[in-house]
């Protein structure tokens, strides 16, 4: 079954807004069983979408089309499937009712496809999609297929190596697809089984062996298997051993904060976090030694560790994560450069602090990465992977 | 001119993405002076971009497609072009350089039409657009690349309200255009000059003109004629007054920091934040008094003064800052429902907190929008626009 989609309006082709509506519909054929061939976007001139819907009415088995339906000068929708089928008024149109505004939207065929008219404000289309389009598509074509998708959350790889270390996927695995997404630092790894042909068991069984096969060649550097992000995999694992967590943070300036607190729920295992960035504040709140910042400078790991083990007595917390480094422009120099960063982490069993070195020339990647680091040194001591120094 | 744009990737046409590459590349052309006629997306598939392109290639006399060039199994675009132009190798194609990453892009021609391929990372897109693409359409099409713009941040508004605030821009100023770019919860406003005509000195002054209309218009509300951004202006303005910050945060968990320490320098002026979600933390870092928090909860005015005043006198600094609110989805109730943000500042010469509602129903949402009330209520305190109290 051949699915496109048709975005019609100014808005989208003059940038003005993201095609939010595209997304929300490639979702709900997802969930049909379905998948989306390909998504087209024009602006409201009658020519131009007369056009892509002739294009489409010989391509496609059913297309969803928004916008254009309102009352307005620029709602040429309806004038323009008009004149690809050639004919003033389309008697075999269903009306779709619109529980959420005042346009109706209407379905009908035109050569071998299928349309589906909607409107283009968000609200009204979704409610119209959900209560009118899906149970018609259910009806006529007996969907109740559906598109299966892993997502594994990988933290400490680049792109090109996750996928070198991934080779042989889709030999092993022929009814496969991988998918890659990067949202730095951290790259979504996706397996997606487009067709569910056998039963759901068996395919959610080849779906559990190519998702284990997967993690076993990435190797620690999964951090989550069910696409959960660093933040609330930490969150997930403190709250699952019933632990708290306090956070001393230089270089990264409270991002690691703003992560760890961006999970709902997390004043369960959050309980403080002091963003030092001048040397009185690391003495004077975290009780970092003058002596350390005198011996090592801010930026060490005996820093680090007296920053972890600071924050985690002033907060009586279980852990404590800390941060000192370069995230630059300036303050780097030939010993530090931009880019160090010292991690420490404290705890009742553990006291350790590490130095990584990036080499990104960026400020606010710098912090992201520096971030995600020390979430991920948590995450691997809380899941046994690191061992205690 | 005709241009498409064409969006290759799995992650659109499954719907785990909008399109907003789309949107910028459709933006950065309209500031071209140019109107993109269609937009095309489609999923990871060699045969199905192949025949998009064959397509583009007999419709479009310019095409900027995004996606598909990385390292990994699921990045096709180039072969997907070989084979729509019918060669194994491109020698004609012209590199352009990814500033922001390692997989390049390039351009070359097909049939009619001149394709650009970049990346689709959006930081990288957007920079290979800018740096790259941008140039080459200006030089081979000569477009004018005289085209003169303004930037104003504006925060306390909504688009359509600083719209209708501006009515009347197109009459008072004919040659110029008006964008809007929503960044929530902060909305730049341009003015642009699409072609300069006359004199540099003459579009200049135009500009200078239109901008203090559009200024006056818009009353306090700009918070950046500059397009600085809001920690940006804050710290431009502690700096240029030789102030020190501190910050006290509860629902904002960082993110104020965080927002404060993305730019670069702001050691000189930022000198410690507490992220102080439970009262405990709050009475031992910040002094918050117990009877206060007993009397009134940690959702309070008086809370959010004291927070503001002890960390100011913790840190030593010349103000403090503060937040204590509700971001939801949980905690909330009828009197201090989901959304209520209290926010403190304290300085030698001010202290006062300030309660304030959002209808958001969205975690994050709240967290940025609370961070930028706080910091706005700063900024317009070292502005003079706030009387203290």
């Amino acid at each position: 079954m051949i699915v496109h989609i048709l975005s019609t309006g100014d808005e989208v082709v003059l940038g003005d807004i993201a095609d939010t509506n595209a997304a929300r519909l490639c979702k709900a054929m997802k969930e049909l069983g379905l998948s989306v061939e390909r998504i087209t976007a024009v602006g409201d001139e009658v020519e131009q979408i007369s056009s892509v819907l002739m294009e489409i009415s010989n391509k496609a088995d059913i297309c969803l089309v928004t916008g254009g339906l309102g009352p307005t000068s620029d709602d040429v929708t309806a004038p323009a499937f008009s004149r690809a089928a050639g004919v003033e008024l389309q008697t075999d149109r269903q009306v779709l009712t619109n529980h959420n505004g005042t346009a109706p939207g209407f379905y009908t065929t035109l050569n071998r496809c299928l349309f589906f008219f909607m409107p283009g404000v968000p609200a009204e289309m979704k409610m119209m999609l959900e209560k009118e389009v899906v149970p018609v598509l259910k009806e006529r074509y007996g969907l109740d297929g559906a598109i299966l998708v892993e997502r594994l959350t990988v933290f400490g790889l680049g792109e090109s190596r996750a996928g070198s270390l991934l080779n042989g996927f889709h030999e092993q695995f022929p009814g496969l697809r991988l998918g890659f997404r990067v949202d730095f630092p951290v790259i979504e790894v996706k397996i997606i089984l487009p067709h569910v042909s056998g039963t759901m068991e068996t395919a959610r069984s080849l779906m559990d062996q190519a998702k284990q096969w997967a993690m076993d060649r990435l190797e620690n550097k999964v951090v989550s298997g069910k696409g959960l992000s660093l933040a609330q995999e930490v969150g997930r694992l403190l709250s699952a051993q019933g632990k708290t967590l306090a956070i001393a943070e230089s270089c990264t300036g409270g991002l690691i904060s703003s992560m760890v607190t961006d999970v709902a729920g997390s004043s369960d295992y959050f309980l403080f976090s002091a963003v030092t960035y001048s040397n009185e504040a690391k003495i004077k709140i975290l009780n970092v030694r003058e002596k350390t910042l005198l011996d090592h400078g801010a930026v060490h790991e005996r820093t680090a560790l007296e920053m972890a083990e600071g924050v985690r007595l002033k907060a009586g917390a279980d852990f404590g994560i800390s941060t000192t480094g370069i995230a630059g422009p300036g303050g780097g120099s030939p010993e530090k450069p931009v880019g160090m960063v010292c991690i420490g982490l404290a705890g009742d069993s553990v006291s350790l602090a590490k130095t990584y070195r990036f080499t990104l020339d960026d400020r606010a990647m710098n912090k992201t990465i520096f971030a995600h680091t020390a979430l991920d040194l948590l995450r691997r001591h809380l899941t046994g992977l690191l061992k205690a120094s």
